[in-house]
């Protein structure tokens, strides 16, 4: 019982979480102010809306309402927020309708008395964001569900507050685009970028050029119906939708239907390998424009924002130098190199896009001063190339850090900020960096593991960009990672319940307790390790279902266990929470004799064996390792040495995962050094 | 580390399963045998089909390699299955391409050899039912994966294999129909009977008359290129796909853009409630017929199957009485009561179709001698409408007895024989019984939810209707459950992987343990009991994520601990038994005071708090029963009579959960009676 007690100490945190209200919003607001008051939900929360929104404000209330319900239990009686709502318990007040567009207002303010809610808002879209602040307030204790009672005044401090998803690599399919629309609404993001054509595939129907979709999607692709089905549900959520069709490189999949676009020969087949390849547009030829002309005309009446992405990134050059004519105009167009030649390409294309009406986004790639400056640059290279950007007085948004398919803990994101107090920009060069956007790039998941890599990490990211930069407490927000993970399942993702659901496939049974003691601990290997090793060779459609694939990117008990240590460590007579750190350590290092029956009949784990072996090795080597500090005592040099070399071999990656507790074992062994 | 062994005996069922790999399948194949061979799943595994298939063949190759990869994470070079490849250790022969369509040929014969293996079938229908069998045959041991050597023979028992969703009540997403769709592949079944009208819904875009979706669905019905994607997505899996549109009653959403339509006067309003409703479609109105002639036309142009289902159920005739122009024609056209003027209806509505070259489908309310005997009746008041149907010379598929919805036992519905021995048809009539349909009605489902309703348990009906009737033993039925149900997951399913979420929301943390122990052991009430109750008064928008939403239909562990107590009782002396008996009665015996704390801080767990506590009352007595039944010894009547007490108030529902496991400590009771 006293293990279960510590146990339970060590991994819930929502009774410390319950006295501090606004630590349970992610992102924090800009200001929150108690009035120690609260606000009882009954059956008779009502909902009415005044003012002047944009119609969007009364599904989002009724979609409120009903995540309400599904909360408590509640039988509220409101079935659905409408014009003729008269009686009410909260009335949200909207000034005009938004539109999601940037720059819009999304401020809002909300005020939780004791008898009732009062939500202000200039825009719709603003209460939007205010309506999923009051539900991350909901509590609960003996007497029932509750609201703190609290007045919050907040606005973003960025106004781009994007999500990149890579359909081009894997396909995703249409819910679970609209699942992540809605979580993006839940942490108050703001930019879904569909980065929709690839060397793997050209996701979207074409109805001009239909071989790009017929030729270059393998059959996986969105409709037109359908992608306006994304934009509308995005809308309704204030959030815009940017497309990108990468251009001139990153483009095979345009080529096996047209290869007359190409600067080689040709023919061309989809790609199905990672990496950077060699098709690249034709930048030379006249036809190549009259085609981006026509397609841009259809693409950009299918898409209502104002921007569209090129893309631009990682045009290797290799095609333009094996082409003749193309080395021929270069120098008739005094282009002294390739770079030049696609800045070229680029205001052919930005001429266009302007006339469609449309502003131009592109990767870092795209920078030449002599663009306009209402364009936006996306800095994924380095932080270098957002300093040149807006000192080149170019708007900017930041991923360089945001990578979320590199798999880096929360903290990492978290702490990455577009603007740090270091960064070499005046005050109207920092006005330019505009936001951020985390990106999910597609070589390693699937439908299955999406929703894993990017939730509930990207709430970090989220507020990094929402909340002031003074928001920074990384244990805060670590606590609020937790909540708002399991928020998140109501709307549909899987990132939590599909862990489970890939160890039962593994194991082909339910009986997989072993299974997850172990996994629950290791993590997927960092950065590009996994595409780039030789032991495993990836293409599209290889299995995305082995054990690297079913660990989480960041492991929440590994992260519990090594804070643990942390704190035991300058608190050495805490027996409690010695006694939980020993709780852990004796579930590993009894683990392995269990998990190894399974794995000799399960062919598919074996290449993990050795790690949950060496998993058992460093835990006795932790429970040792206590043993020594409780006595106040140092380790022998021949005991410790052995167990560093034990240390360093359970290091060495296996299956492509990882054990992440590790370092709280390093930690414990550093200090009994003899 | 005794009790550990003795819990996984009794949970695991693999290994006894891997002995005959017959018991693999679900459903049971017409004729299994072993050739005591093994093919081992390799890297190199390659298809090739050959023959003239239907191009879904190379599709359906596909996505089962793809499933191949998954389960084992071999990274089997064989990228897709197309008409080019040559190489193969798989040879699927198709004679000729099959349709979607009524006694169309499914069968198939599958060899598996030690180095090839080779699937035979008429159609590509048969063939993709073959692929399904091998990779339920998949199994695996410490030298890797294969699939042991067999030759299977096999076809269905009935031509007609349904699932009803019902859209209406609750709508359901397009990826909630898909996942359906594919493990309806997985277990044979092969008609999907959408529901798509009802008082609560008009869930199609009719473009025709655009106000029945637009006025009469809450904003949620499908679009007809979403319905097309349906239609094709199932086509290529051998699914059909039988739209309902439910007349002359159940049809209020219909008259909120139409009220022309009904016999009443209206206003109508989208019904909310759920019950038996008042309007009903005007039967003595040439407009209805001429209305119904236009709506038919375009809804017969997007579904492609030739029968079209017209619902006719629970018309209770209330409009129709109180409508003095229907009672004068009825005397005027001598139609002695409603079920003759329905009966009219009817025929008017057959004409309609006929003319659109469908056949008609209903339930058995529409029987009239009179009509053709191309005509399907769809039986479930009883046992009695198929008798009568197929006495008339009507073709008839059963539903009595397979009403999933209302969450009894897979036994339950596995018993139902179609045509049991003793059944008074003649051999000829017999014939006439073609099928069968599992009922999924949604008063209480979501898509949350739905697929917990439906799976497993609608794989032992998938048995029921295309294995020999000799196939029957529940036993291994429940085994093949739990085997199917985790194969199930990995096509995007969410009745195994929604539960812990729910609990999750619950509760608000990760912290679920002690309410699970305990949810695990519960069941929802069954049949009516929920909706017919006057504790709790559901809409269609009320919370449908309470506990007695998250508990499944059918608890496995309760099951398992109850088979236990059968066996331990026919063996008092297996030690081994009373062992895992005492395992799991301690744990629920020790929950309820974990659960408390938690309890106490979530109200929408109140309503089971005593249900909890009387699990553990329960427990205790079936602890001190083990004792005397390990001694040999009868219980004193004082003990017997107040436990008989105890069990009788646990047994009453609370939180509309009752608890499953019940039974086995009655059995315990009885056996130690003085």
């Amino acid at each position: 019982m006293i293990k279960k007690i510590l146990f339970c100490i060590s991994l819930s945190v929502n009774a410390v979480l319950a006295q501090k209200p606004q630590d349970l919003l992610i992102p924090a607001p800009k200001e929150y102010n108690s009035n120690n008051s609260r606000f009882i939900v009954s059956t008779a929360f009502a909902i009415v809306v005044k003012g002047n929104p944009n119609e969007r404000i009364y599904a989002a209330a009724t979609r409120m309402l009903q995540r309400l319900k599904g909360r408590t239990g509640l039988f509220i009686a409101q079935s659905s927020v409408t014009r003729m709502n008269t009686d009410s318990t909260m009335v949200i007040e909207v000034k005009r309708p938004g539109a999601n567009r940037l720059f819009e207002d999304e401020s809002y303010q909300l005020n939780v008395m004791s008898t009732h809610i009062l939500l202000k808002s200039e825009t719709d879209i603003g209460a939007i964001h205010g309506l999923e602040t009051l539900l991350q307030l909901l509590q609960s204790d003996n007497n029932g569900y509750y609201f703190p009672g609290c007045l919050i005044n907040d606005a973003p401090r960025f106004f781009w507050r994007g999500l990149l998803i890579d359909v081009g690599r894997h396909f995703m399919p249409v819910d679970v685009i609209k699942h992540n629309i809605d979580a993006m609404a839940a942490v108050k993001m703001n930019v879904l970028h569909l980065h929709l054509t690839e060397d793997q595939g050209f996701r979207i129907e074409c109805k001009t050029f239909p071989k790009l979709h017929q030729l270059g999607s393998d059959g996986q692709f969105f409709t037109q119906e359908q992608i306006r089905e994304i934009i509308t549900y995005a809308d309704d959520r204030g959030i815009r939708v940017i497309p990108e069709f990468d251009i001139p490189g990153h483009t095979t999949s345009w080529f096996v239907g047209y290869p007359e676009l190409a600067s080689g020969t040709g023919p061309y087949d989809i790609e199905h390998r990672y990496g950077m390849f060699v098709p690249t547009m034709n930048p030379i030829k006249e036809e190549t424009y009259q085609f981006l002309d026509s397609f841009f005309k259809e693409m950009t009446g299918l898409f209502p924002d104002e921007y569209v992405h090129i893309g631009g990134d990682e045009n290797n050059g290799k095609e333009w130098d094996d082409n003749t004519s193309i080395q021929a105009f270069k120098k008739a167009n005094n282009l002294p190199d390739n770079p030049a030649l696609q800045a070229y390409f680029n205001k052919r294309v930005l001429e266009i896009l302007t006339k469609y009406g449309k502003k131009m986004i592109g990767w870092d790639e795209i920078i030449q001063p002599d663009l306009p400056k209402n364009i936006v640059i996306q800095s994924w290279r380095g932080k270098q190339g957002l300093i040149d950007a807006a000192q080149n007085g170019f708007q900017v948004i930041l991923s360089n850090g945001y990578y979320i398919d590199l798999v880096q803990p929360a903290e990492f994101h978290y702490l990455n900020d577009p603007l740090p107090a270091a960064i070499p920009l005046s005050d109207e060069q920092k006005k330019l960096v505009i936001g951020g956007e985390a990106t999910m790039w597609s070589e390693l998941v699937t439908w299955e593991t999406i929703d894993s890599r990017i939730w509930p990490r990207t709430a970090a990211i989220a507020e990094r960009l929402w909340s002031p930069a003074t928001v920074a407490d990384v244990h805060v927000m670590y606590d609020k990672l937790d909540k708002i993970s399991i928020e998140l399942e109501e709307l549909g993702l899987t990132h939590e319940k599909n862990y489970e659901m890939m160890l039962r496939r593994l194991v082909g049974n339910n009986d997989i307790k072993a299974l997850k003691t172990f996994v629950d601990v290791i993590e997927p290997i960092k950065n590009y390790h996994r595409v780039s090793t030789k032991e495993v060779h990836y293409l599209t459609d290889s299995p995305y279902a082995r054990i690297a694939d079913a660990a989480r990117p960041e492991s929440r008990i590994a992260r519990h266990f090594n804070d643990l240590v942390g704190q035991f460590l300058v608190n050495r007579n805490d027996k409690a929470m010695a006694e939980a750190i020993r709780h852990y350590l004796k579930l590993w290092a009894s683990n392995h004799s269990n998990l190894v029956k399974i794995i000799q009949k399960t062919p598919v784990l074996k290449e993990v064996e050795t790690l949950s072996a060496d998993l058992a090795v460093i835990s006795k080597i932790g429970l040792e390792a206590i043993i020594f500090l409780e006595g106040d005592q140092k380790a022998q040099k021949s005991w410790y040495d052995s167990s560093m070399h034990k240390i360093q071999l359970a290091s060495k990656p296996r299956g492509q995962t990882e054990i992440a507790m590790i370092k709280g074992i390093q930690k414990l062994l550093d200090n009994v050094k003899y």
